[in-house]
C-alpha cells in the first residue's frame, strides 16, 4: 500500500493511494496514520479494505486537494547523521565508526508541496534529500539487525531541511539548526514493506531552481535502515509511528566551493525511486 | 495551584494538591494535563474549580494511589546543558557562550517515585537535579526575554538521568545516554507561576543513598528560565505541554574523583523548594 493522507493542515485524512491521480478514503475506517493506528496493528486491518474498495471502483480523484504528510506528527524524529561515505568527505567530517543520531522538533513535519519556511537570522539554509523510516510497533532492545524488519511499517522520502549556521556555529548540539518550522517535508506517500523490492538500492535526487545538486543512491549508505532501527533501539524506546531520516547523499549546499545557501524565491524538488516527488517554494523568515 | 496526576501509569488522574495527604479529582473536568488542555486555557478553566471543591470540602486522600508526571508525554523535552558555571567547571567544560541544547526521548517521563531502570549496556550512570519549564502555550520568535512570562504554565522538579558513556564515548549527539526509559521523573507537582515567588532562587539538592551529592540553588545558573524560553523560541516552535529542564548544578557523579555511578540497588532522593521531593530506586536492566 501507499498510504496518503488529504485535506488542509492539521485536517488531513488518511487514504490510500490507488495510483497517480486516485485514492480511496479511509477516513470511516481509521481516525489518522498515527501512533494509535501504528500500534494497533492498523496496517492489517486497512489492507483487505483497501483492496475490497479498490475492485469496487471507489476510488476518488485527488484533484486539486492538498496533499500532507503521509503520518501523522510522530512521538520523535530522530535522523542520522553522515550516513553516506562521500557526504561526509564533502562536509569535511570523518566516516563515523557508529551512527550519529540527532533529533528535529517532531512538529516540523509537514507536506511533501509545502512551502519551506527560512527561520529568523538564518544565513546557511540547505537541502537534504533522505530515506525515511517510519516505525510500526513500540521497539526496544531488538536482538538483532534482522528483527528490525518487523518494526518498520514503511518508507517515504523526507528532506531534512538544516540550517548550518544554527547547527554547528551557535554552541551544540545540532538540533538547533534542524528543528524549525517547515524543516521537515515528509512524501507524499508512506510505502509499506511490500511496495520496495530493495530498500538499499534506491537512487535519489534533488534539484534546486533546476539544477541537479544530489545525485545519490541508499546502495552507498554507511549504515543500512535495519542496521540503524536495530542500533536507537539499544539506547531509547522508539513508539509506533516515529520517523527516522536516515541521512543524505553528497550534494547538499555545504558541500559546494563556494557553498551555496537556499533564499526565498528558490525551488526545490526532490525524489526516490518508489517513493515519489517533493516539490517545495522557499519562503522568507516570518 | 500544585496540579499533580495520580494513578497507575498510563491510566493517570488529573488533580490539585490541597495539602501534603489530599488533592480535588479534575478528571470530570479535564481529560489530562496535555498540550490540548494547556493550548486551550486550561489553567485559567481549572482554577475556580479547584477554589469552589476546596471551599466545599471536596478532597480526596491521596493514601497509597500512585503518583505519576504531573504532565502527560509532551511534545518535546528539551534540555540545556552545562547551564550552572560551577558544573561545568566539575565536568571540566568551558562555561557555554550561549545555551547548549539538547533533547531527551519524550517516552522518558516517569512519576517522581517510579523506577529507574540501568540501561543495557551501561558503566556511568548519573543523576541530574534541575527545575523544569512546562510551557503554556504555542511559543515561536518571543520578542523579549519578558514575554517569555507568559509563555510558561508553571515549574516542576526533574531528575535528567543520564548515561554518560553513551552521552560521550558514542559518537554523539548527548541524546544517546539521556533517551533510556524512565530517565525523566518529573514531579511530584506542576507549581503554576503564581506558587513560586522567585524561580532565579530556589534551593535544590539531591542525595544517594542518604549521602549529599548535590547541592545548588537556581540562582547560580548562567541562563535563566525567561532566557532559556526566549533563547529556544528563536530556533523552534514551542508547544504547550512542552517541557525544558533547565541544567544541573555541580554534584553529579561524573564530577567526583573518583567518578561515582549508579548501580541497581541504590536510592536517589532529590527536591527543589516550593517543588516537592521525589525519590526513585535503581534497578537492574531488563
Amino acid at each position: 500500500m501507499k498510504l496518503i493522507r488529504i485535506g488542509q493542515a492539521g485536517a488531513e485524512k488518511p487514504g490510500a493511494l490507488i495510483d497517480q491521480t486516485t485514492y480511496i478514503d479511509l477516513s470511516d475506517v481509521v481516525s489518522d496514520f498515527d501512533e494509535t493506528f501504528f500500534g494497533s496493528g492498523g496496517l492489517d486491518r486497512i489492507r483487505p479494505v483497501v483492496a475490497e474498495r479498490a475492485a469496487s471502483g471507489l476510488a476518488t480523484p485527488i484533484g486539486s486537494q492538498r496533499i500532507g504528510a503521509p503520518i501523522a506528527r510522530p512521538h520523535q524524529i530522530l535522523c542520522v547523521g553522515l550516513n553516506y561515505s562521500d557526504h561526509a568527505a564533502e562536509t569535511g567530517q570523518a566516516v563515523p565508526s557508529e551512527p550519529i543520531l540527532f533529533t528535529k522538533s517532531p512538529n516540523t513535519l509537514v507536506g511533501p508541496y509545502d512551502e519551506v519556511r527560512i527561520p529568523r537570522g538564518a544565513t546557511k539554509t540547505d537541502w537534504e534529500v533522505e530515506l525515511g523510516i517510519v516505525i510500526g510497533k513500540r521497539t526496544s532492545y531488538l536482538e538483532s539487525v534482522d528483527d528490525a524488519k518487523d518494526a518498520i511499517a514503511g518508507w517515504l522520502l523526507v528532506n531534512d531541511v538544516s540550517e548550518r549556521a544554527f547547527q554547528m556555529e551557535r554552541n551544540g548540539q545540532w538540533l538547533k539548526g534542524k528543528s524549525a518550522e517547515t524543516f521537515n517535508p515528509a512524501g507524499p506517500w508512506l510505502a509499506t514493506p511490500d511496495e520496495i523490492d530493495d530498500v538499499r538500492s534506491l537512487d535519489m535526487w534533488l534539484d534546486v531552481n533546476g539544477t541537479r545538486r544530489q545525485t545519490g543512491s541508499t546502495s552507498t549508505m554507511i549504515f543500512d535502515p535495519y542496521f540503524i532501527v536495530h542500533y536507537i533501539s539499544q539506547f531509547l524506546v522508539l513508539e509506533p509511528g516515529d520517523l527516522i531520516n536516515t541521512g543524505t547523499p553528497p550534494g547538499v549546499g555545504m558541500g559546494f566551493t563556494p557553498q551555496i545557501w537556499l533564499n526565498a524565491g528558490d525551488v526545490m524538488e526532490l525524489g526516490i525511486d518508489g517513493l515519489g516527488t517533493q516539490r517545495q517554494n522557499v519562503i522568507a523568515p516570518r
